[in-house]
């Protein structure tokens, strides 16, 4: 406001300067008049410059906002589909060992029992983790494919085809649509 | 740019008329000289407010993206500290049929060997929900807290401070600071 207030004044000053001028020094005056003509047009240029890099750093920041929101939403996504996945695989040892101990044979009636209730709580764990999205790799009597299933050894089955699994050697199991660990299986020769 | 030179051509007519003009003639030029000087300060007027608007518009966006940037980074945080949650609490009953189905007396060598075997398994269930942050609430001889605890009935010992709890009844459980099931304890009256 200070600024534009001496410019007024200067402006008036010069016009009632004019009025006793010569033709000549019109002329001169001229030059000083458009100078601050110039000066006001300058004063304008550099304001819309700066108007356009503002709105140029307003436009990226949106930018970077809305890429920013959109990658966190995937990432919270992911995160949320995945989120059981460490416990899950610590679970495949035991899922493992508990099976294991099941396969026992129990011949006393006591021994069958135990084994029975035990049984019980192996399905309900079994369906704890089904319902946080793991599941068992369909093996045994499927064409062996790499993405899911690990060839340890081959066998020769000439009743079934070249290529199929024979024998499921350790259960795999997929998170979702990610594999936690791949079948161990024999193949067919 | 057209604006501008058909400004300055004002100007220029306006100087050369002014040699011939009275000094009253004059003033009423010096208004309509104030009003383009006006127009300028108006238009420069305007850029800055519309560059101070600008300005506060970033300073404001800055703030929001600040502010989702460190919400996102907050909500990721908790997200993956109680990640395995709903897991966990799935495995809670687990546990508790478990520890239910380990409480069998077994008399015969063969049972006796078979719950040995299934002790094994259940000890590495439990590792697997600790390295996940799961830990059992103390409570039998514990001052009752009801953050941690739920009182299901009252007992009496005159031997302990009133307010202890003398039984626990179903273990409860933490993830990490969260209480996922308080402890079901019978309290010292």
């Amino acid at each position: 406001m200070t600024e534009t207030t001496e410019k007024k004044d200067l402006v008036q000053e010069d016009v009632q300067a004019e009025n006793e001028k010569t033709t000549e020094e019109t002329a001169v005056e001229e030059q000083v008049e458009l100078t601050i003509e110039e000066q006001y047009e300058a004063r304008i240029a550099e304001l819309q410059a700066k108007l356009e890099d503002e709105e140029n750093r307003h436009l990226r920041l949106r930018a970077d906002f809305d890429n920013m929101r959109r990658r966190s939403q995937l990432d919270r996504e992911a995160a949320e589909k995945y989120r059981a996945q460490k416990l899950l695989s610590d679970l495949l040892p035991v899922l493992d060992n508990f099976e294991r101990a099941l396969q026992v044979e129990a011949t006393s009636e006591e021994a069958t029992s135990i084994v029975k209730g035990i049984e019980m709580v192996y399905r309900s764990l079994v369906e704890a983790t089904e319902k946080e999205g793991l599941q068992v790799i369909k093996a045994e009597g499927e064409a062996f494919d790499p993405n899911f299933h690990q060839a340890v050894m081959q066998e020769q089955d000439s009743e079934k085809e070249a290529g199929v699994i024979l024998r499921e050697l350790q259960k795999g199991y997929i998170l979702k649509d990610r594999v936690l660990r791949p079948t161990m299986v024999s193949v067919n020769e």
